[in-house]
């Protein structure tokens, strides 16, 4: 194991922070290939005091790295450098500045007698701009011009397309026009949009195994058929897409749903790689990559596409609010010319009235401010809801994916998911089992239960779990 | 050729205007076989004579059943009883006080330096109530509860599916229950979820030829193909569904798209015996059936429909506003339990927001006065239209399907529509071709054009109509 030295130039005065520059001359030199795979990164009180800056400088730049795949924290404090396919295409370099926003989440079903409902993609009611949101929409319906009133253009409002280009470039990486969005009426209408404008019925998809069940039904009901893709430690087993031989594949790169684990960029080169050698189409969910609570989100799948393979895939459901019913395409433009047509024979299915007020709410502000709000807020509820975890559960259970996103799992081992919802009714508590999203229920750890924690506060969150405790594994406070 | 008495018993001072019990009277005698196929009915004024009523009274009641098929007026000043399939099913009798609603129109692209638009589908901006809806949309936006921020239930909001339907048996005779329903972003959108919760792919769909081009598109994405089922005078030619053996037909029985005739009773009939010979469904798209300018509108084919074939689809792109991209599904409940499933795995696609601000629109009688006012507006336009047409086209044109909705077509006899598009545009008008609508082209003849008349003001129809004649006629005022 060999220790190296590390002596970037740090500009203290700059306008890029300093984590920022260290993080991405780390990276360069990954690139370059003079960091190279097993070289462990010198530890973090280490290199602070032979940089002189702050502990938390070198911690932030480590976290980056390892969010984006460049390096793993396997061994007991140390950061190793992992193998580094060969970058097909040169990398969108962010600017450095904190544009990468973060986001909020969403609702589903009402409660009974329930007290904590862990449902996944409930969203926090109190933290939401109701104020804001509200002038935006009184704003839009008070126009009274035909772009408010009529069926509005069949690709959507071509303001509130420039402000979504700008907003992928900026937290995403994504370049693209406003030409090339495609405002959707939520993830589930907007594949079937590309179902139907790229006649994808009667041919397989590769999909990770497990899987997001929602898009599952959308291409069974289409007539696609899934090929499952297993999935490894770290996400998506590629060389799966070879064999299963498929053309299509919808993946999750930035946070895999439902398990968790992000994508790391050896592997969303092979993903690219494999696009080119099978002239293949990736259909890229990013359903709630604005939510990381180690390092900055990792560029989109999409942000490395410069073979135009990827289909972008957006939705406000989770960074704003679910009852805008509002997703985005992001296609790319050699496709163009052929999909026109067949979009132009569509009209548009979200409401101009609601585009418009979600384009005023992007243009004065109102989002990025709500985006970087909530990503504080929810990484104090991850901390809370983690913590409580550890605090109350402790070796009966282990998490999985709690890096990212508004959900984890829990495995509680040698344990039964029916049996612990059941227990967890019981001191008015609902969970939730993950096992719809598996091809086949008996691939599902029997004792895996999904926790969304967005629409809870940290004490209830701490509550909740400490009553689930109580409930499955007997401990009192 | 025989002349018939007419004596029913009219209640001058009952509840139900004299026209609705001479309608009545007159249609029960039809029905019982006693006024037989070829049977002439008293001329107008000797009726009103004779039963001691006005004339509008007796033309009314001739109206209505001139609309609902039981009669025709083919010969000059006569009317005669038209032949009468036996009635399967028991027809609903609607309850005779004024509730058969009419309602609005709709936009679709900006003009350029275009002074008369007739687009299909722009709506009235004027008359629209944007008061009362902005009120109700501020109201809906208000409410800080999960219901108006979340996701919203699959179906749509259960308040807005007992607004819909109680609206949809008071104008339509259809009988429903909310479970019944499915709210739907667009008639393209009811359209793609049919095909996707009922599995139509790869099945064989019968249409009226021409139809509605953007179901025809829909409906190819999925999959489907398409068995074109010709027209007749009085519209679709029943008989071909058998021939075709298709299983699945999308009809417009209350106003043919594009051409414009209103299905009489007979062959109401025959459609609902076909699906029940067949094991068939029947997609009924009810998309302006609001706008009758002669007689009450015609009850729904889903008003027959006691054997449970029809699948009835609304929107309120035509009755309300194109941008609450709003639409509907009415299942029949035998078919409830099968695809309830399939249903609960999608999420709904309309904004709570929108939703909610529709049912409170619905709730305080804006929705039922709106229509009310818009139908006598558009009697006006209609009326504008036909009026200019006839005073400055003549001869040169026969127009087709005038009765009702918000457009008619014009067959400009000896002509091209590419010549009659260019020469419009000189004269700072656009009209439309119908062609799309047409599986083939060439069977389109040449010298069709599609007049929308919904979002112009009765001046600028006559004006607009004068201009279109000059420029195609030479005609000089």
């Amino acid at each position: 194991m060999s220790m190296i030295a590390i002596s970037p130039i740090l500009d203290k005065q700059g306008n890029q922070p300093i984590y920022f520059q260290l993080y991405k001359y780390i990276r360069s030199q990954i690139e370059a290939g003079l960091l190279v795979e097993g070289v462990q990164l010198p530890a973090i009180r280490q290199l602070a005091l032979h940089l002189g800056v702050s502990k938390n400088t070198i911690e932030s730049a480590y976290q980056q790295l390892l969010s984006e795949g460049y390096i793993d924290s396997k061994q007991r404090g140390g950061y190793r450098v992992l193998p580094l396919e060969e970058l097909v295409w040169p990398i969108t370099e962010p600017d450095g500045t904190d544009n990468y926003m973060p986001a909020t989440v969403t609702p589903k079903a009402p409660l009974s007698n329930v007290r904590y409902d862990f449902q996944y993609g409930d969203m926090d009611i109190e933290r939401f701009p109701h104020e804001a949101w509200k002038s935006c929409l009184v704003d839009a319906v008070s126009r009274r011009s035909s772009d408010v009133l009529g069926y509005g253009h069949f690709q959507g409002d071509v303001e509130l397309r420039e402000e979504i280009a700008r907003y992928v470039f900026e937290s995403r990486g994504v370049h693209c026009k406003p030409e090339q969005i495609v405002v959707c009426a939520g993830t589930q209408h907007s594949v079937s949009m590309l179902c139907q404008i790229l006649s994808l019925r009667e041919r397989r998809i590769g999909m990770e195994e497990p899987g997001y069940s929602g898009v599952k039904t959308v291409l069974r009901n289409h007539g696609c058929s899934i090929s499952p893709i297993k999935l490894e430690h770290d996400g998506i087993h590629v060389e799966g897409l070879y064999t299963e031989e498929v053309q299509v594949a919808y993946v999750t790169p930035s946070h895999q749903f439902p398990v968790g684990m992000v994508l790391p960029i050896h592997k969303r080169t092979r993903l690219l790689q494999w696009a080119i050698d099978c002239d293949g189409l990736l259909l890229e969910d990013d359903y709630d990559s604005e939510f990381r609570y180690y390092g900055q989100p990792v560029p989109a799948l999409k942000a490395l596409d410069t073979a135009e393979k990827v289909i972008y895939m957006g939705t406000l459901s989770k960074s704003f609010l679910p009852a805008a019913r509002l997703s985005y395409l992001v296609l790319p433009s050699r496709l163009m010319a052929s999909v026109q047509s067949k979009l132009a024979s569509y009209s548009q299915p979200v409401s101009p009235i609601i585009q418009k007020a979600v384009t005023l709410f992007m243009k004065r502000g109102h989002f990025a401010r709500h985006i970087r709000k909530m990503k504080r807020i929810y990484h104090g509820k991850h901390k809370a809801v983690t913590v409580a975890i550890q605090r109350w559960m402790g070796e009966f259970v282990e998490v999985i994916g709690d890096r990212s996103g508004l959900h984890l799992l829990l495995d509680v081992k040698g344990r039964d998911s029916a049996e612990l919802l059941q227990l967890a009714e019981r001191v008015d508590c609902r969970v939730y089992s993950p096992v719809h999203h598996w091809n086949n229920a008996d691939d599902c750890p029997p004792g895996y239960i999904m926790i969304g924690f967005g629409g809870m506060e940290e004490a209830q969150l701490e509550d909740g779990i400490r009553r689930l405790s109580e409930a499955w594994f007997g401990c009192k406070s």
